[in-house]
């Protein structure tokens, strides 16, 4: 049965790293502040907000946790791997959590340390916030700006983070599969999103049982984000007012929640019978998606695989109509490092997992885009989606 | 019939008020990169990436846009407020996008100009964002960060954000109602939430028709975010790896989305008879949001509302079961200032909009949090939402 969560021995093999990076760069501390890096390291996810929240890694010991009270509590459900916590009461407070920040790290013997931070202001200013910089407050202290670091080890999955990215793959599979069977013309896009999402996730809560819970707080969905007839021409089109009809041209998505990892699966379909225009275009963008996947393998840079596709685009004559690049990185986040972009020279290295999605977008008329989830191997690379492809399966009749 | 969009004129004053602002500070630009600042000046909104995007105000004109090329057709569609557009292909690029926001910056005269902006490195950082600040690229402007400004002009809504909001809330009730009939032991939270969230917007999309789009990709939700049960004592509780059961509490919540704006409603609901704990720790919690609606009205502070409402809590015994502060603004964001909170000296004034919602969490029993979304007024406040607050209108039996 597929794993559903990352042990803990895989965290404290996080940490092990990270600390092996401390060392050598001379911090004696470092501090997360992102919520998904600070899941990276602890196994701790939180609603981000105006609170700041950070993780604070000490060169021995269990990690230690800054944040607003309301997380206290909840923290200490989730994992067994962070130790001590300092909480405050709320935003801004009577003392602003910054300067609390500033005084707890003075009081651990940080005052005029040199700390690695994947953002050296101490928040990232979401919902309004408004504080002083923690690297100003810690005047005599150094942080150092350092995210790189963290990415470029968030940049390969181990083995335990890819049976979770294809764990999730299976049910983003089941969610498309639902979202094509209840797509007809009358219906919003939105409708069949929400009735597809209902049934995978209640075949997907009562598959697993009490052995899983999401974490982001969906566990698996499908849908259509707005690109649904002459909309689907726009890559991040959101809505659409007016239900789907025979004729449009349609873009999907779907994905699923384990332990914090996802998959990306989308797909282009045509209610009724596509016309030879629809049939070459969709034609192109498959055969643009198969030229990313050759070029997907160690040897080659993230550029190569974004070339790859465009030339096949370019060389069918729809090199006008593209919009955005290859792909992207996907694991903890939706989109992440590495990006498979023209400008990117990231050599692909195996454990890599990003998705292929080459898009052509013809304004007015429609939008024709697959992504799919592979993994960099050895030697080439490996599908983790698996739904059909070709314009057949995925015409609505 | 309720409104559903704010006009242009509406979007043309705050660029009036902004460029008021502008010449006091001699600014000869405004650079706003945030998503939701990018949209209250331009009515265009998009999905926020790791592709940074930019609107810039100079004394004159339409604003301009910077962003990635997949945004061009998008915002064409749903704004007529942007003139000149400037696109770059994708991130990070062969040039990076912030070299180009520089080098067009330059090109139109800005190159050495005192430029006020929302974040003077022009990009948050979002999804593995890596890059130049614009501060540094460009050395001989002065970007001078200046995002209270923004804050200030967002605090206070207008009659037109008003009626907006109170659509919202008009939608969000319905949701709640179908929460609440779908509630049931044996169902997960998730599948109430998805249930009810369906038939909503079945019902809000045939009710508003094609007026109707939804800014942000969803129209009307309402679900319970995991607090379900001995897990709603978990203020963010997110998820819980169990069904509805007979016995426990549950605190919901419930919004909808009017060209961008919202409102809040939540609930403290009970399956089953409710234990005199219970009552008794509702009734505490009822009555402390009174309070807080009491103390909400000009003369007095944001702190001076959360000091209400904690009072209450205290004196009738549960001073230790806080969490978290009485409430924050809403509007655009489900969070923002103002915030509610007894170290916020902000004087509130009459258009500001803000949650009420006292709570109190015992770990290992439950938690019990209303949310009203009010408005304050000349002489005190105006409740935005309506749903029934009283324990037997929210037990289900």
């Amino acid at each position: 049965m597929g794993r559903l969560k990352l042990s803990n021995a895989e965290f404290e093999k996080r940490l092990q790293t990270l600390r092996g990076h401390m060392e050598e760069e001379g911090f004696e501390a470092y501090l997360l502040t992102s919520g998904v890096n600070i899941f990276y390291y602890s196994h701790f996810y939180h609603l981000v907000t105006e609170r700041p929240a950070a993780l604070l890694v000490e060169p021995d010991g269990k990690p230690v946790f800054m944040g607003p009270l309301l997380e206290a509590d909840h923290l200490r459900l989730q994992t067994s791997l962070i130790g001590e916590v300092y909480t405050y009461l709320d935003y801004p407070g009577e003392t602003h959590p910054m300067e609390l920040f500033a005084q707890w790290l003075t009081e651990r013997g940080l005052g005029k340390a040199r700390i690695g931070a994947d953002n050296p202001a101490g928040a990232g200013g979401a919902m309004g916030y408004q504080g002083p910089k923690l690297y100003e407050l810690l005047g005599e202290a150094e942080l150092v700006a350092d995210g790189r670091f963290v990415w470029n080890q968030r940049l390969v999955k181990t083995p335990g983070e890819l049976e979770l990215i294809e764990e999730s793959a299976k049910w983003g599979n089941l969610a498309h599969t639902l979202l094509q069977e209840y797509t007809r013309p009358g219906l919003y896009d939105m409708e069949v999103r929400l009735m597809a999402t209902l049934e995978a996730t209640s075949a997907m809560r009562r598959a697993l049982g009490p052995r899983y819970e999401s974490v982001k707080g969906r566990a698996v969905s499908a849908g259509f984000r707005g690109q649904v007839g002459w909309k689907s021409a726009i890559p991040h089109s959101i809505d659409i007012n007016r239900p789907i009809r025979e004729g449009d041209v349609l873009v999907t998505g779907a994905g699923a929640d384990i332990d914090g990892y996802g998959s990306e699966l989308e797909r282009t379909m045509v209610v009724g019978a596509p016309t030879p225009k629809m049939e070459r275009m969709f034609k192109a963008m498959c055969r643009s998606q198969e030229a990313a996947a050759e070029a997907l393998k160690p040897g080659n840079t993230c550029a190569d695989v974004d070339k790859a596709a465009s030339k096949v685009l370019r060389e069918m004559g729809y090199g006008d109509l593209v919009r955005h690049h290859t792909g992207h990185g996907i694991g903890l986040e939706g989109h992440e490092p590495p990006y498979l972009d023209h400008g990117n020279p990231e050599p692909l290295r195996p454990g890599m997992v990003v998705s292929l999605e080459p898009g052509i977008y013809e304004l007015g008329y429609a939008g024709f885009r697959h992504s799919d989830t592979l993994v960099v191997t050895e030697d080439g690379c490996r599908w983790i989606t698996y739904y059909p492809r070709d314009l057949e399966s995925l015409t609505i009749q």
